[in-house]
């Protein structure tokens, strides 16, 4: 039963103490996590800053692309970056299942090591509960990250405005249709694989070239036309796109075509959307296209002061298709 | 079905739009989380800061003197408290079960917002998952603190030192007594109730009235002797007890008698142990008994450079009794 975690590894004891030197300190070790007093104590950030977080309850726990581990790392940190921050601290707390086999763990635990050293943020406090066989479904986890906003204003979704260009950073859909694919072992969904990757650095390079960006987001659940609704609402602006020039991967489309899905509502976990002066595009594309996480980015439309609150494309056969926001639910637990 | 929570509330469509605006803004009103975008903008936070992080999985979800809801803001104020900081902004993210009621939903949510108000603590991000009906059980909560450390050097288990003297701020054993007992219907088990506080204020007026504080932690999971094994472990130090100076309600003693429990290793939500020099535990004292929370406090042992990370108890009859840490799980989803 040594491979298996047992309750008692969430009691506060003995046991929980071995599980977060085993495992934890392991794979996150940094100096501030290993102080393990009630709270991190952090002396250089400078404000202002920004905080988000967010639960992870994906499942499978390990497809294409990434992880439960990896995506909990990158979700956050690309949140933060979203208000122009260089994210800085995660925090880290887990929920796991009685019977949990401990090198599941351990492989979901390493992937987030490594995904917080690739983007240069550091786990400094965490929480671990262990609930009883049946009460959770494997692992959940939360981060919740920190980071110093170097840009004034930060971009908003309050922020778009009349003439601005609407880009993103590459093709739409890969983790939406990864994960749903994972899950129901559909074989014919051979080539696709999730974009979850970190994007504080391609972000900030974005920020540095184009020196004004009013909005930054990252289409995660609801996909690209459901977050461009927020910001069409929260903004009072008129969104347009151009169909074809919004980038899909083949691989993504006739995967949607088949399974009658949408790829402009699937979730992302490493693409951003980017709203700022026309006259700024092609400088903040340039960078984007210099990341390895940009190289499809693209002009996809641009803001007007028609209908508020509107989100329209217009069709590669020339037609006018109002996208609204995502009803109903596409797919449970796809981060 | 409009009663009970759907899937597609954890979606980020229109229904998680709802969800958001008819519960969360309405009970956690503030015009940091009002703006709704990827991440908060905090632009008043003086560093040095502390965080710290909680998962709640409590159960049941309301319990004699709170809830899941307000033990999410207890806990998590009291840890970044206990660093010698005022916490000022905290996240929160739940994990809903498809099918929640949602009356239940908003008494938990009404609850964690009267909760921060009490504390002055402001909830300005935060993330919603719903999984499947059996993917969790009903509901758990995270939330993340941030506060502003007012003290230097900050408390911290790593500093307890010979000579200190060693006080609690109240009772011990109130919460696990009595979650236990509402868990099992344990109809004897008629007047006790959770401690669940916010302890800033207090810790505030101790450190002002003491002037030096070594050591803060609050004894939450595996209780006072598990938290003194882990600053005795932290700091290289010999703890030593007064078992007739350790408040213990009496209805906790006949209770845990009853059912062959140990109050010292039973959880708290709303007490502290504080580690400070001999010559200010008077004024420590006076402060904490100032305290609605801290009625009850006491000193209850002292630091020596005896055996490095031992804690004993001198008995009520003059024995010495070692106490070790909690080994196995007295009861999990405690907090």
């Amino acid at each position: 039963m040594d491979d298996c975690l047992l309750l008692d590894a969430g009691s506060g004891g003995r046991a929980s103490q071995r599980l977060v030197a085993q495992c934890f300190l392991r794979h996150f070790a940094n100096p501030l996590l290993e102080r393990l007093d009630d709270a991190a104590l952090l002396r250089d950030l400078r404000g202002p800053l920004a905080m988000s977080t967010d639960s992870y309850t994906v499942t499978p726990l390990f497809f294409p692309g990434g992880s439960i581990g990896s995506l909990a790392v990158h979700g956050t940190v690309n949140d933060v970056s979203m208000l122009g921050a260089h994210p800085r601290y995660l925090s880290c707390a887990f929920i796991l299942e009685e019977g949990l086999p401990l090198d599941v763990l351990e492989r979901v635990v390493a992937d987030m090591g490594r995904a917080a050293r690739t983007a240069g943020v550091q786990i400094v406090t965490g929480d671990t509960k262990v609930v009883p066989r049946g009460a959770c479904d494997k692992i959940f986890i939360n981060t919740t990250g920190v980071g110093e906003i170097f840009t004034a204003p930060a971009p908003s979704g309050h922020n778009a405005r009349p003439g601005d260009a609407v880009l993103v950073s590459g093709a739409m859909g890969d983790h939406g249709l990864t994960v749903m694919g994972s899950r129901e072992s559909l074989s014919f969904l051979t080539d696709v694989a999730s974009d979850s990757a970190p994007l504080n650095q391609m972000i900030a390079d974005v920020i540095a070239a184009a020196g004004e960006v009013h909005v930054l987001r990252d289409p995660t659940r609801g996909g690209l036309a459901t977050t461009l609704n927020e910001i069409a609402e929260q903004s009072q602006v008129c969104i347009s796109l151009e169909e074809e020039h919004i980038p899909v991967h083949e691989s993504v489309k006739s995967g949607c075509s088949f399974l009658g899905l949408d790829p402009l509502y699937l979730a992302n976990e490493g693409k951003c959307i980017c709203i700022l002066p026309e006259e700024k595009a092609e400088a903040a594309l340039a960078a984007m296209r210099a990341s390895p996480y940009g190289t499809e980015a693209a002009r996809i439309g641009s803001v007007s002061d028609g209908k508020a609150g509107q989100v329209s494309l217009r069709t590669r056969i020339g037609g006018q298709r109002l996208l609204g926001m995502l009803e109903g639910a596409q797919l449970p637990r796809i981060c």
